[in-house]
């Protein structure tokens, strides 16, 4: 099988134009079938900001009013997915920025409504990516630029999370491709000492993944990022990495951040 | 040779939701190839204003500056292009949504800063459209849906008139399809009276053409619409309608607006 690289970029890259910049010019120079996924950043917030529209917030959680939804419509598939592929065509990438709706290709479920209302939300499950028309443009050449929008095949557009995008981009792939799922973060990797950016563990199998738990090595907001990253491993993707987006041409040889496999 | 369908709509159907809606129901009932081409409409305008972006006009003609390229990019290419494809879903049309930069598929040139500067405004040439690729999406079995932004391959997005963008494809695409390119505008087609909205012409050849220009029947803003439309013509493709969105279920009995042709 052929290897797939499946990457996810979220805001320290998006809102750092030169971050960015460099991001893209490694990622344009990497070898062989990819997908990028992108999240928002600070863009959305500050034009929300500007256009009076305030930020409602359940236990710490964005709930995306319709006219957040229009903002993240623009701003994500729109300004953010644009410029990036406008960047990639001139390093030599043919790239094609998408939504979910853009041929069908991840169709979600808005969130039920239980205690919270999390307005226009898109919840993914097993069937949700169309893998088979995703492998027919990658197989034409072409590299698939996603935004974090999707749809619910009944016309409305929905705001979903793209870490959970690029997890089922990546299991759903995994049938006909050898996959590498990539989160780019602001760490270079998952740390052994969270005071010390060097202590990097370049490799986590699952066993030992139960060993660091139990040890408190690993805790906090990284518990649900690995948790969520070995789920992708046993539903068929062969290794997940973890680190840093200036990093990535380290990734053909295995040096890119934590690596985290079966 | 296979008919493909090239049809531009612009504002008078774009600021209407009703009108929209209607118009895509009728254009996702259109049987066979097909490619749809949105201009932007009111909306940017409005999103301008609320931004304190004041419009810049030169001779009538406005100038996209950054900030406005910005407002273009997220209201064309994100809010309208991807709600359309959302509604197209909908309605059973495997819709994707595109730019110029997407694929690319539609590279244009920097206006050149003559008297005026028209800032990052694209103009196209006949190498501009990628056939090749474009017919293979079609052939996949989707319905590109373009917004009228491009790119010059050099990272920069260009605002690009929907006309202009309608033309070009159907040009391309003639060599493999026998197209007829699809004006909607806000009458029912070329009036022989301007007065009465019911003095449709049905039909007008090349040479009847300069007979109709002579008697002084079509003039004004009529003129440059169809100068354009027999010079697509004379570029390959099999005709032209002008007419009004919501008649669109009547083209294919040749019964929309006013034919032009050879």
């Amino acid at each position: 099988m052929d290897n797939l690289y499946v990457i996810k970029i979220g805001g320290n890259v998006i809102d750092n134009s030169e971050n960015l910049h460099f991001f893209l010019n490694d990622f344009a120079s990497l070898d062989g079938y990819k997908i990028l996924i992108h999240g928002g950043g600070k863009l959305a917030t500050d034009l929300s900001h500007t256009l009076g529209i305030e930020p409602r917030l359940v236990d710490g959680r964005r709930i995306t009013d319709i006219e957040t939804l229009r903002v993240v419509t623009m701003v994500y598939a729109g300004l953010i997915n644009k410029n990036i592929v406008a960047q990639l065509q001139r390093y030599g990438n043919n790239a094609i920025g998408l939504t979910g709706a853009d041929a069908n290709l991840i169709k979600a479920s808005k969130r039920p409504v239980k205690e919270v209302d999390y307005g226009y939300v898109g919840d993914l499950n097993k069937a949700s990516v169309a893998s088979d028309k995703l492998e027919q443009l990658l197989q034409s050449g072409l590299v698939p630029v996603f935004s974090a929008i999707t749809h619910d095949g009944e016309g409305q557009l929905l705001n979903t999370n793209a870490d959970t995008i690029a997890s089922a981009i990546a299991v759903a792939m995994s049938s006909s491709f050898k996959v590498s799922l990539v989160y780019c973060f602001e760490k270079k990797g998952v740390l052994r000492d969270v005071n010390d950016n060097e202590s990097i563990i370049r490799e986590i199998g699952s066993s030992e993944f139960e060993q660091l738990k139990s040890d408190n090595v690993i805790a906090g907001g990284m518990l649900p990022k690995l948790h969520n990253a070995f789920q992708a491993i046993q539903n068929g993707v062969s290794d997940v990495y973890i680190g840093k987006s200036d990093e990535l041409p380290f990734l053909k040889e295995h040096l890119f951040g934590t690596r985290l496999f079966a």
